[in-house]
């Protein structure tokens, strides 16, 4: 198999399907639309509804069934950055080598944008929920989803990542922000993918184990390419981090424990990963993350 | 029966639920729930849930069955009121004779607080959703919930309300915010009351009609509130859309037009709940509220 023809099938579904929910123009407020638009569109990596399209494919074969839940946590994801770039957040100019939502619309219209999304994933996810039959596993996965978001997850980890601005903050406090902000999100997709996908309690807890894992190691080597990356790779100013005084997996545990770490992590996630038959997309890619650029 | 007896225990029972969901302390972001709180806490009128309860009343009995749902249509509605005080939006100080939430805890943490509750209000409804055997009419309900919060309902009428300010709108734009931005989360906690009380399609589409025309009856008397209100009472300036140069109905059609319109949308309402045997709480409640001064 051929890792990034898989990864380009499944970003273009993913990408065919959100165009679908934004296909709509309610004749007053295109501005909105255009608003979520811009944000959702502008290329992102798509890296958590792969995530859930790659775990459900483990389990099962018809991977619409999981799609408009893939396409929720994305612009669950979107809306985070919107807020988070916002000048009362992280007063962000530049996302992905674009002007951040808030520079294009302005601040009033890239809250209501974020708002729009945050809600919009769940009307999606419902308007699917309520055609079909067999309708638990679906809202089991609404309910995770909600929760990795939310107040226990990763809005938690913002407030806290929000208040560590100009502190000192301890590695316990940066694990808590690393894996709230970051890692609740990007393990709730590999969790969905296996409960929609009629997963066994075990598989559910082991994909939920390497979400963990891979999250954190994700969220890590941001760090690490905050220092070491290429600004035009990044999209955004390298060192910025930095400029904010905040505290980085490097700046508390230094460079060479935290390039350590994460292949740990990604060693163990793998680890889990090499017990089942159709998880090879699944385990390239996460050794293809470990040595990303951007 | 008496209506404010009735009205004052629908309220207990609302508050109480609602409180039992903010007793949780995380041990990190203890910020983010006092921030909640404040808004979710400070005294609104809770009209949403209580419609909720009404409504689910006409047609069964286990009132607990509908409780999660109105508490997340009340914190839906929190979440939109602190958005909307944002300097970036309506930036206004105070809210329900208070400081309004950001200039209690600062921008970066109100927008927070406010996906925070959205966030929430969707995770306690799923967290309740998922026990449920017969899960269908509460599927249904977060459905319509969603939509009447979203970038069709509710958000909808956010961004045309932000783009008429300092502009002459003409009537129909003026009922389009009402009926999205007021309205439509007036309508929900009706419907939704109807749909897991178990009521007919029939039954349901008269709460959507009396839902729509109290709601714009409501907003309307929002509107003349604002000119000929007490400033106390109302607990924000009286003349404050005035000031902002915001379109009401009064300012488009008059007043002795905007009173009449009132009258008429309650009326019409009324003529739908006097079918129903069980409804004299809500009759009652939508002649006080035509006539209420806060």
């Amino acid at each position: 198999m051929d890792l990034k023809q898989d990864l380009s099938h499944y970003i273009e579904l993913i990408n065919k399907e959100l165009q679908k929910y934004m296909d709509i123009y309610p004749r007053k407020n295109k501005t909105l639309i255009d608003a979520m638009n811009y944000s959702l569109m502008a290329g992102g990596k798509r890296l958590r509804p792969v995530l859930a399209l790659a775990s459900y494919n483990i389990f099962n074969h018809e991977i619409e069934e999981v799609l408009p839940y893939a396409c929720g946590i994305e612009m669950i994801h979107t809306y985070s950055l919107i807020h988070d770039d916002l000048p009362a957040m992280d007063n962000d100019d530049y996302r992905r080598g674009k002007l951040t939502n808030h520079k294009v619309f302005g601040e009033g219209t890239a809250i209501l944008a974020g708002d729009g999304l945050l809600n919009y994933a769940f009307e999606i996810m419902l308007q699917d929920a309520v055609k079909r039959k067999n309708v638990s596993p679906y809202v089991e996965s609404m309910r995770v989803i909600a929760e990795a978001a939310g107040i226990n997850g990763m809005i938690g980890g913002q407030i806290v990542d929000l208040e560590s601005e100009n502190k000192t903050i301890d590695g316990d406090t940066l694990e808590y922000i690393h894996l709230k902000k970051t890692a609740a999100l990007i393990t709730a997709p590999l969790k969905i993918g296996a409960i929609i996908g009629q997963a066994s309690e075990v598989d559910i807890e082991n994909m939920e184990f390497i979400g963990r894992n891979l999250g954190l190691a994700f969220q890590i080597r941001d760090d690490i390419l905050d220092i070491i990356g290429e600004n035009d790779k990044l999209g955004k100013n390298v060192g910025s981090d930095e400029n904010k005084q905040k505290s980085t997996y490097p700046s508390i545990h230094g460079l060479e424990y935290s390039i350590n770490k994460v292949k740990e992590l990604t060693l163990s996630a793998n680890e889990k990963l090499m017990k089942y038959n159709n998880a090879s997309f699944l385990y390239e890619l996460s050794n293809y993350l470990i040595n990303r650029e951007f």
